[in-house]
């Protein structure tokens, strides 16, 4: 009986005269065995434990690169988070010209991972709202109070927002201590949404220190939060996505300090397989990524790539909410549901802060745009 | 009173027609505020929240590029690590051209995350080997059986080698479940020393999920390793260096998964930042890095930067051991010695293996490798 393998596709633009087929063999090797091909036992060859060269394709273009296919075995990852990266692009990652622009995983793998909990389906059910992108912002600036917080988040509660999370910089600060800060700002949701009638959810950033941070989504479970803001490569890449499930908590995860993976065209891997497929797999019901026409590098068809991974079907994975953000104003909201669709989480920080000095204004303006540009796009 | 601030030095290359002044206030409110910056609070500038331009130099050369220093309160990153390492590259990562070539802390912050437990002097003495550099080697590959491995460090331990790690790739696999491996492994290495009268250390692979990873360092200490192999970007920046401290184990990091940040000379951190000052702020004793001249992407200027900031002289901090790795030989002891100095903990792996197929007599080879190279050198 064979092991089940699953299969990696890398792009990869040699950066000395030898084959592609000595580049990819290269790649076969230094994930898994990691020594040189004369050393590496005959069995190990045999039951397939050194990578496999599954297809080679030239792609037009100058200067010329390849698209290498190649097979592992799931075993090897022991299907866990660390396991998987070091696999898919541990080493490598310090080799050159190296891209991986997708992964194809088998049905069990997608069932050890287990993708997102709640989904866009779930998010949706709790907040009952439906046909239109969730209104999102980020609570700002960092170095207030957690009382001055607090009140904007009131506000922004009154004025319906779905979906408030924590700017990504507002950790355990003295400022804002964590524990007094998140209760704070989920009393002052609560009685916003006792006033409107209507849900707004809230997501702490989780960024403690080891020791720190699972008390932190114990916390934000106990405090009424229905999720928490998760940043993978600040905690490491699994301890996010297996609190949150612990504590049945939904996850927005935010790409801060992964962005060294995009910068080169020709290596890394693309925002579509790290921030869409990748934390898909790993449970994120909200993905935020940078959108493009912003501050930031990612290309409209780097996003609109990026939300696809997000929701289309795959195997029996809930579908994640794609959330742009960075620059984005309430002018923009028609374009971005033209590029986006409505199953979107659209992420309006900095601009809502500056709309109104009243945050109940400045959610209605958000949520009533989204009403108008639905309007005008049905027949 | 002014509260303290620590500095970055970061290399931008702009990548757009506007100011470098823009460029690098860009940069201070992206990693602070992270808002318009006429939305930030007038307080926020005069408490110094936002980061503050220290300095902008122009540097020769196409494209223009400049060193700009930026400052940045120390409490604004929580003296922690996810905090740290969020403010000095955390959204700027998925911007263009931005690289760390430098930071300054306070001494208030080397206190706080206190740099290496035993150091150099520390590892020195346990193993009591003085006046060359440590023989170190990786256990490979994965795959065989843990009776398998536990044998070659058998063998390893009698021919006196110092210090014998984990492939980075040996995690919790069936093939050699964690606590078998280790306990055999340790079982093995004993038995090495007390034939051989030496003492070899054991350093096994940190790589489980959240809720697996703390009970690996604890099992690893009760075994009597001495250290553990910590890949901070596939287990959390924070996890590997706190649990090593918790259990009182000496840190070898790995830098798998880590390499984007070296890929792009404009963008990311310097391998000296990154697996030099930092890792040797959180705590490293022995820094892994890809060596100049193997099948890496260094270059030897890269690999000396890193290892001296790894030794020199830093606040009260302890020194760490550089250990140059991968494609490296018995052959070029002689050059790693010239390059590294002696207080090098020199790495051969593949190569090792395929000495001889009795590990004895490669250890052996290795450390009379090493005896010869410093008699040559000595007048």
């Amino acid at each position: 009986m064979t092991a089940p393998r699953f299969t990696v596709l890398y792009r990869v633009t040699p950066d000395d005269d030898r084959s592609i087929e000595a580049h990819a063999k290269d790649i076969c090797i230094e994930q898994t065995v990691e020594i040189p091909a004369d050393a590496v036992p005959a069995g190990h060859w045999e039951k397939g434990i050194v990578g496999i060269i599954e297809k080679i394709t030239e792609r037009p273009g100058t200067p010329t690169d390849y698209d290498v296919l190649i097979s592992y075995r799931v075993d090897i990852t022991n299907n866990e988070i660390p396991g998987l990266l070091n696999v898919l692009f541990g080493n490598i990652s310090i080799r050159r010209g190296i891209k991986i622009v997708d992964i194809s995983f088998t049905p069990d793998q997608l069932k050890a991972f287990g993708g997102p909990r709640y989904g866009i389906e779930g998010i949706r059910k709790a907040l009952n709202v439906h046909g239109r992108p969730l209104a999102t912002t980020a609570i700002k600036p960092l170095g207030l109070s957690s009382p001055e917080l607090a009140a904007m988040c009131g506000g922004y509660a009154r004025g319906g927002l779905d979906v408030i999370k924590d700017d990504h910089g507002l950790i355990d600060q003295h400022f804002h201590p964590f524990r007094e800060r998140i209760a704070r700002i989920a009393e002052a949701i609560r009685e916003g949404n006792a006033k409107s009638g209507n849900v707004t959810h809230y997501y702490p950033m989780l960024a403690g220190r080891f020791d720190q941070v699972e008390a932190q989504a114990a916390f934000a479970k106990e405090q009424g939060c229905f999720g928490v803001l998760v940043p993978p490569f600040l905690i490491g890449p699994d301890t996010g996505f297996y609190l949150a499930r612990k504590y049945d908590l939904a996850v927005m995860t935010h790409p801060t300090f992964s962005g060294t993976h995009f910068h080169d065209p020709r290596h890394g891997m693309t925002p579509a397989v790290l921030l869409g497929k990748l934390f898909r797999l790993f449970g994120a019901d909200i993905s935020v990524f940078p959108n493009f026409g912003g501050r930031f590098t990612f290309s409209r068809e780097e996003c609109v790539e990026l939300a696809d991974d997000l929701r289309k079907p795959w195997g029996g994975l809930n579908g994640a909410f794609p959330s742009p953000a960075g620059g984005m104003t309430i002018e923009k909201i028609g374009t971005m549901i033209d590029a986006f669709g409505v199953d979107t989480a659209l992420l309006i920080g900095g601009a809502l802060l500056r709309y109104s000095p009243d945050q109940e204004v400045s959610a209605r303006a958000f949520v009533t745009g989204l009403d108008n540009a639905m309007k005008e796009r049905k027949p």
